[in-house]
């Protein structure tokens, strides 16, 4: 498959293409050095062979915050060293640091923003990023990357809504990509210019008057003409539309933004992935190679080879699927797609991130910080239990659906078919019943469960059960459409 | 052309695939009446040769709102049938009322909800419905049009956010249908079931926990199989997120929302057509032929034509653009494309809405309360006067265009080349000078600009200007990008 074909990224070669994007652990402390567990958590994505490691964000910066990585000073070097040589001795995936800069915020509510900061405060901005992408380089890493996406100080200054009145902004484009601009110069300098270093930004803000996909094709071309090894394509994750809670520090993943930027089960699969191919084309169009990343909701193996056997993107970031389990990439190259433990977006793991708990995933075991091992070379290839006696109840315009226990089960995929008899994966559960709210009446659908081993590995399917769900009274015998001529 | 082509619309035949969707002109008093105004309004849509005309929203009921229509009383299907009667005197246009209901909202903020309303209130709102379609019948419109979309109650029901608690909602999919289920089914006893009922709705909500595309293409369905003779697809326009300002009655195209529901210049042309596209195929695919429409920025005659000719869509929804030029249909089917008026999406109409001030285009000439007729009978072919002394300073981040005004002329159009040779339209204004914000240092950009006539008749472009942007100093000589084998 196309995915596992490696791929050059400026001076730089991934395995496969396939990405696991940055996302917070929560798993540091106050102190922002490396700890085991996030040398557990990182180290785990490399034994499941992905491509490229991307490690959540890390501040150039002091300043105050909840649990955070940094490398604002070289105390960090060591422990960071450590992580990066941890995941080169476990495999070839590459791994490279996101770099983070953000402004202040209260729990009042009050956060500063961009026009705030004095052109000195600019300069010295630069000169972090240019010191912490040497620090990265000097760590090991096979490259860096910059966090230019969501609510942060490289996006606000890059917004639609950046409102300085200087060359920093002045609501032209070229002034909102001009802090981007000498740093990426000032990198080149204090890391050398043949060290990778991929931009993450926004292909849409998803906020009112932010920018669309049309600045962010723009803004892909200048990224690749300052030498971006890579462009990683995120949307939203606003502090514009943030709801704020009394007391608690605004979080940006609590609007309309958050929810686009990281969608959750009632958005369609692949959400997002078609900015990226516009992108990509525009910036081809225009002489550069840059590889460019997808990512949103990307899980299901046929959709990421079809993103990139297609060359719509270059790379897909797969980032709750991969916490979901690691092991996604080598079970997928192995043809042990059934293994997968899929992620459903329930988005638990966002909620803990945002609350400053340690994030976990809920299919994995219980109390556990990391996904289980893979234990393919040592268990059965099938697991023998399996859920039976699965019984459904036509409710009040929903399905509910019953099973029984399963021995030694840890989770319970639910899989429905619709009316035209396609099959998907629709909801994994750790109790026995489920309830289908998004049916409708008139209609047929099946469903069976699979019970699943804490190990990934899977039992037979449950017996199936096949619902003819009533029609609504109000619904005409024969529709007016279906009996009118072609 | 495709697009030109007649189209069976349930019981009704447009005589073309292009659609004017409903929009507000405020030019109605608070009585409800239909007056003079409204009469020339919709009456030069039909001159300009459109397929299908959707009158803007009319109430159900007596509620207090601002200026608007009202199909509430039978006293008001005289004024509703000579609107009906002058347009059809006028062309082949079929033209359809939009019908309303609404909640209570107050200058507060305050706003009545869904789950507000007793079942009584419910049962009441089904019988208007189909009282209301009774009288567009009874008046003499070819069929009618419910308004399920933005921030009104059938929208509210339908919405992912209904947070009613009875079969009426209850979280579930079935739920949320079922008021417009039992309309529908109203509607057919009381007007009949060979009247032509289209429904407006939401492909995407666009607000934080709001319904997506995977619940529209649901909608639809469920839509097609109760009969509706089209579906009509916008997106957002909630209250969910509108901006409150103290002491004026809170509007639901304030907030993000708004923006989606009217993209403005900075999203790209043709921004939501996609969704019609995935929703037809959802639907035809389950045996329904019910025409599907799109709207949201699309105005390009080829853009317009690619949309209908390949069967994305049935029907083109051009709001903006009809407004600007009435004339459209007939000056594309005429091949007279450079005479458009060409909506530049600067949105001052919308801005008229939100503030209850009648609803104009600022392309038209000064004062006028319509467009101006089409002189195409009448007038030279090739408007003598011409823009000329065209010239462009590069200022910091921007380029500043300049010309000498052309006699007579009502506007000017400007079209850009960028650096692959694509030309434009990128602006229309009334002035001699515009600037560019949106370029990038480092490329060539030509300019041209048209003077137009208020006729439409445009004039000879003017001398063209090309202008090589500084790159910014922090820009590599060769990027690395550049440089990278394939």
């Amino acid at each position: 498959m196309k995915m596992f074909e490696p791929l050059n990224v400026g001076t730089m070669v991934i395995p496969n293409r396939i990405m696991v994007p940055a996302m917070v652990t929560r798993l540091s402390g106050e102190d922002g050095f490396v700890n085991q567990d996030i040398i557990d958590r990182y180290v785990r994505y490399a034994q499941g062979g992905v491509g490229l490691i991307v490690v959540e964000a890390m501040a150039v910066h002091h300043a105050k915050s909840g649990p955070l990585l940094r490398i604002s000073d070289d105390k960090f070097i060591p422990g960071l060293a450590d992580l990066a040589r941890r995941i080169h001795d476990t495999s070839a995936s590459r791994v490279v640091p996101q770099i983070i800069h953000f402004l202040k915020i209260a729990k009042s509510g009050w956060r500063q923003t961009v026009d705030m900061l004095a052109r000195e405060d600019i300069e010295q901005i630069v000169e972090q990023f240019g010191d912490a992408v040497a620090r990265a380089r000097a760590a090991g890493f096979d490259g860096a990357e910059l966090h230019s996406a969501h609510a942060y100080t490289l996006a606000s200054f890059m917004s639609r809504t950046n409102p300085r009145k200087d060359d920093y902004g002045g609501d032209t484009l070229e002034g909102r990509l001009r802090l981007i601009g000498r740093i990426m110069e000032n990198i080149r300098r204090k890391a050398g210019d043949d060290f990778p270093v991929g931009v993450r930004y926004n292909a849409d803000e998803f906020i009112r008057g932010g920018y669309t996909v049309t600045d962010a094709k723009a803004i892909g071309l200048r990224l690749a003409e300052i030498g971006a090894a890579y462009l990683s394509l995120s949307v939203g994750g606003k502090f514009e539309d943030a709801v704020h809670s009394p007391g608690q520090v605004p979080y940006p993943y609590t609007g309309y933004s958050g929810d686009r930027c990281m969608p959750g089960d009632w958005y369609p699969p692949v959400t997002h992935a078609h900015y990226g191919a516009e992108i990509k084309a525009y910036v081809r169009a225009r002489g550069h190679r840059t590889p460019v990343a997808a990512t949103g909701k990307i899980s299901e193996p046929d959709d990421a080879e079809r993103l990139v056997a297609s060359g719509e993107v270059d790379i897909v970031g797969i980032a709750r699927g991969l916490l979901a389990d690691p092991d996604w990439p080598n079970k997928v190259r192995a043809g042990e797609r059934d293994r997968i433990i899929r992620c459903d977006y329930c988005n638990v793991c966002k909620h803990l991130d945002g609350t400053h708990m340690r994030v976990i995933c809920t299919l994995w075991p219980q109390g556990s910080l990391q996904a289980p091992p893979d234990d393919r070379a040592t268990a059965a290839p099938q697991w023998a239990s399996a859920a039976a006696g699965l019984a459904a109840t036509v409710q009040n315009g929903s399905i509910l659906l019953k099973w029984s226990k399963a021995p030694g089960a840890a989770r319970y995929d639910i899989h429905r078919c619709d009316d035209l008899g396609n099959v998907s994966f629709v909801d994994a559960v750790k109790v026995t019943r489920w309830e289908d709210k998004d049916v409708l009446g008139g209609r047929r659908y099946r469903y069976y469960v699979r019970a699943y081993a804490a190990t990934g590995a899977g039992g037979a399917p449950s017996n199936t059960v096949s619902v003819d769900l009533p029609a609504p009274s109000y619904l005409p015998r024969v529709s007016a459409a279906e009996t009118a001529a072609p």
